[in-house]
């Protein structure tokens, strides 16, 4: 471990981008900067990982301290964020030597990666370089995703506001149900996100808080849809209630196993229509059960909403930007900060940290005794585990009605190299 | 006018429900309890004005204080609205004579009617009840839609926050995009209300602040969609910015006059699907462009946005509310309050009124010169107009993370008819 003199840090957001996740940047920065001991400069990744590859670096000492601390309340990635899995070493040697050609060339001492399981991954792999390829590296993964699906750690930064943004659409949209019911629509979807887990419509439960409350109806890719049981429930609702209220997670599959989204929608021509479960759910009530619908599909509106951030999240997504930098202080390689719950009521949590080859490509799924027995809605469990993730309200500053979030430099950090990369 | 003794009002909310439609109701309430000389009591009619005709009358002095105080807050009709409009007396005279029986056998002097334009037309007719059938009353129309569409008023309550909520909404999801279209999503398509005026979509161009800023292209039900020139644009934004945000009125029509939404998706059995113009524009980019896409319905969830509200928006809403009781308690009739600009910068406001007559069934549309010359955008004209009616935060009250809406006893107001009536 260097000790003697500083090194530079290179930090890179990865995959679906979040409400919070600048959040995190804001924290290893303002933490690095704190630090110039042993961070002397920390260089982002323009677009992620392939701005490492690319030796396209951003230089974050151009930014003023209040622009990074603008990130804190600012949604989506800073420096940009890429989809982008690094292979296997064996696979694909090329791009762990271009990366510690790249690293080498400016003396990147320290690797902070910002993402979801995938992310863990490559963040594992560039962890193991030292030992692999004789570069003196640690790696930090920041955890993030609004999936919520990383093992050991309690929850995922970007979870909360999404969660949070879910249960309040579903509780504002169910209000106006409510009083348009009598004339109008009698049943109202919302899709949200949650492609492999139910995370996120679970979340939308918390908005019915007793009996009659939205939503009635949540439906789960973990529970394959009955469509007679389905329908049978939205008459019982509009019956009992007046109105039925649904959140539907995009990955709900038929009995047939395949994606509802995928099965539903063809186009004029008839060619397959991508995405969209809401639209094929509406359609089945409308054809079986002729009540009148109304659908929404939130898509990246819920994942980028800062403006209804969980500010439990936004703390958490902060602390975790901070925890990675004191870690690879200390000497630590190849791990992760976690939030460790330390309490339900009052809801106390604290920095924890995981060896990251038992976080990489671990998919934390939505436990079964979360959903009750009808597989239509969350236990008291779930609500439990759920309800301290969306508490606290952080708003941006606003102008003119608008909220402001920050645009940075973004200036490049003159390259080195005269070699180039392709991916 | 009876100046004698205190009559009671009827008040009822019509039409599609706003995130601010509940603040009119509290302007009413309020003002009206603080007159006890003039109104002895107001009774809300359940679902609109089919409660009157029902005889389901809600007796508000049942609720307290703070209850009231708290649907300046409330999304929705805490009342319940209704689609639904009283026929021409000639036609349906039954149903006048309905009005008129409820009306008498619970001492109703005063009527207030909170709705859109084709409520302002019920009433008129109703205030026309004095003359054409000798019933004794005062009826004022309390503007109300998201639709901005009523003429004489400089806006309509209800339209700010849903203004508000597109034009944040397409800010971040437009950070959202930049930041992922390197290597993933390159258009994202929003859908927004307004089937006849694209006074909704036209605010989304409020988060355009300057060259390069979401949204890119606004397509408007007032311009009929040329396919090659939006396609072109499309690819403009993407080769120059590398990303293109689109906000879409659900009332765009082809080349042909006909509604998008409609014409475009089908069922995995051919049958038409109804709503959703955003996949269509979608489908589109993808098969002629094959840019990467993401699309969102906002649907109900923008005009129940309570908890992004405009508080210019809020203030107006609760304004019209107490000006409908001063103006009725000050003998006029067949009115609405109505909102008068005074200046632009800084916005100033005040109240002033039209005659019903000249509010009924008029729509007030998009200027021509609130669009730009390609058909793509708004206009600084149309930004001056717009810019202050989402200027404001107003946020409710929150506990364990969600919005603390009031749900009202809506007590019933015990029958004084034996008569039935079927609508």
């Amino acid at each position: 471990m260097p000790k003697s003199r500083p090194r530079n840090a290179f930090y890179a957001q990865s995959g679906g981008v979040t409400a919070v996740i600048n959040a995190s940047a804001c924290g290893v920065i303002e933490t690095a900067r704190k630090h110039k001991n042993k961070i002397a400069k920390v260089y982002a990744g323009r677009h992620g990982i392939v701005g490492a590859l690319y030796e396209d670096l951003i230089d974050t000492t151009k930014e003023s301290a209040s622009a990074i601390r603008a990130l804190r309340h600012t949604p989506s990635g800073a420096f940009g964020s890429a989809r982008y899995k690094l292979k296997k070493y064996d696979d694909n040697p090329a791009e762990y030597e271009r990366l510690i050609e790249v690293f080498k060339a400016h003396d990147i001492g320290y690797f902070f990666f910002n993402g979801g399981g995938d992310s863990a991954d490559t963040c594992w792999k560039v962890s193991q370089l030292a030992e692999k390829m004789g570069y003196p590296i640690q790696a930090v993964h920041v955890p993030k995703t609004v999936d919520n699906d990383l093992p050991i750690t309690d929850c995922c930064p970007g979870f909360g506001s999404v969660a949070k943004y879910v249960a309040v659409s579903i509780r504002e949209a169910g209000f106006d149900v409510a009083s348009m019911a009598k004339t109008s629509t009698k049943v109202f979807i919302m899709e949200v996100m949650g492609r492999h887990a139910g995370w996120i419509a679970a979340a939308g439960g918390l908005a019915a808080e007793k009996e009659g409350d939205s939503p009635h109806i949540i439906l789960f890719p973990e529970v394959q849809l009955d469509e007679e049981k389905f329908l049978a429930r939205v008459k019982f609702c509009v019956e009992k209630y007046g109105y039925c209220t649904i959140v539907v997670s995009e990955g709900i599959k038929n009995a047939d196993g395949k994606f509802l989204a995928d099965a539903g929608l063809r186009d004029a021509f008839g060619h397959a229509q991508l995405g969209g479960v809401a639209p094929v759910i509406a359609q089945m009530v409308k054809s079986k059960l002729n009540y009148k619908y109304h659908w929404a599909v939130a898509d990246y509106l819920q994942r980028a909403a800062r403006h209804i951030a969980s500010k439990t999240d936004v703390d958490q997504a902060y602390a975790m930007g901070k925890a990675a930098v004191d870690l690879a202080i200390k000497g630590h390689n190849a791990v992760m900060p976690t939030i460790k719950r330390v309490s339900d009521k009052p809801y106390k949590w604290q920095v924890s940290m995981a060896p990251l080859e038992k976080v990489a490509n671990v998919e934390k799924m939505l436990p079964r005794d979360y959903i009750t027995a009808d597989g239509f809605h969350i236990t008291a469990k779930a609500r439990k585990y759920l309800a301290p993730l969306i508490k606290g309200e952080d708003y941006p500053p606003y102008k003119d009605g608008l909220p402001q979030y920050v645009v940075l430099k973004n200036a490049p950090v003159r390259k080195k190299l005269t070699t180039d990369f392709k991916l």
